[in-house]
């Protein structure tokens, strides 16, 4: 099991117990979350978009615009963070002070970095593509020259990083495991319903397998 | 409807026609939303927390232990943002290029503040609870004053803030209509599923209607 280092940012300071710095329990919170959310300075304020993301072996990518004002920002190497959150369950414990959330977080700290190598970029573009929907790629039609100048791609590397996992039924007082309370966990997750076809689809055109991939 | 003004930073510049300013629609993004990312500066660089939020008329909260660090750094009034997403869809369009997909956000810039008064704290914390389990607050054990002390909540007003929406099917080139692929969009949404109850319940405690609130 390869461990991250940890630093002081990365470090889990309340609840110790929550934190996680092996690769594999950060890569599979990575792979499983659709959605990051990318925290940066901008204009001296702190800023934050939400975007896709995918990883690539030790590296984790966002994409859009070539205009978009966050990748422009961030291309250059300044700082930025990177958080993805799972949220499994509401805890509802025998006393307010005690109710919680289930969840998996992943924050990574570090620089970005533009993807402008073209092999790299396309192949990153795919890797995205295949995640969310495996054998779409091979079917529509691929980016042009000026669509892929049109988008740029950022890469981070998952060096400064760690995991913070909440799992399980609530942690009573004790005394208080004598209320005559319902206590317990209220399961959460995203659940991905039956694709709705293009209003300007031909119908005879089915719905393809990796439509219901994330399923 | 009343409409927030719109700030340099919060007028979506990327694809205008998404940006929302109405303060329904922010509202109702935020009180959907179970989980709220908090950006702010931490030692010179951006710094991020995924937090449970929940809304009181113009006002969004957030609360957790007394010595959590953001909490303790936002206290004092230091810029921070706060953004919600919703993830709708998966956008599978013709081309690789118009893949989307489909989302509601709201990210609110200002500075937020500590809510110290006993009664307002309280409240704040019921309104949170009965959100999220509608009647257990009444059920339950109560805070103590060492469980409030334990626990610091701030507020941050929705005055700078908008929302940015994509909804709806894939908007392909005209061209790429007559490709004969599958398009349309893939839903996607938070569900509830049954609770679980702790091990630790008695049997004949039944699951209350509020562990079924969010479904």
């Amino acid at each position: 099991m390869s461990e991250i280092t940890k630093t002081d940012r990365t470090r889990v300071k309340r609840l110790p117990g929550r934190g996680a710095y092996d690769r594999d329990t950060i890569e599979l919170i990575l792979d499983e979350a659709l959605i990051a959310h990318v925290g940066f300075e901008h204009e001296g304020a702190p800023a934050m978009i939400p975007t896709a993301h995918w990883r690539m072996g030790e590296w984790v990518y966002i994409h859009g615009s070539s205009k978009n004002r966050m990748l422009l920002s961030l291309k250059d190497g300044v700082s930025c963070c990177l958080c993805v959150t799972l949220l499994d369950g509401l805890v509802l414990a025998r006393s307010t002070f005690h109710h919680s959330m289930n969840y998996r977080s992943v924050i990574i700290y570090g620089q970005a970095e533009e993807v402008t190598d073209p092999v790299h970029k396309l192949a990153a573009l795919e890797a995205f593509s295949e995640r969310l929907a495996p054998g779409r790629w091979a079917e529509v039609r691929g980016p042009n020259r000026q669509e892929l100048k049109a988008t740029r791609v950022l890469s981070l590397p998952i060096t400064e990083a760690s995991a913070k996992i909440r799992s399980g039924p609530p942690i009573d007082d004790e005394p208080d495991y004598a209320l005559p309370v319902w206590a317990g966990v209220v399961p959460i997750r995203l659940t991905v319903g039956e694709p709705v076809p293009d209003p300007r689809l031909p119908g005879e055109i089915a719905i393809p397998g990796h439509a219901r991939h994330l399923d």
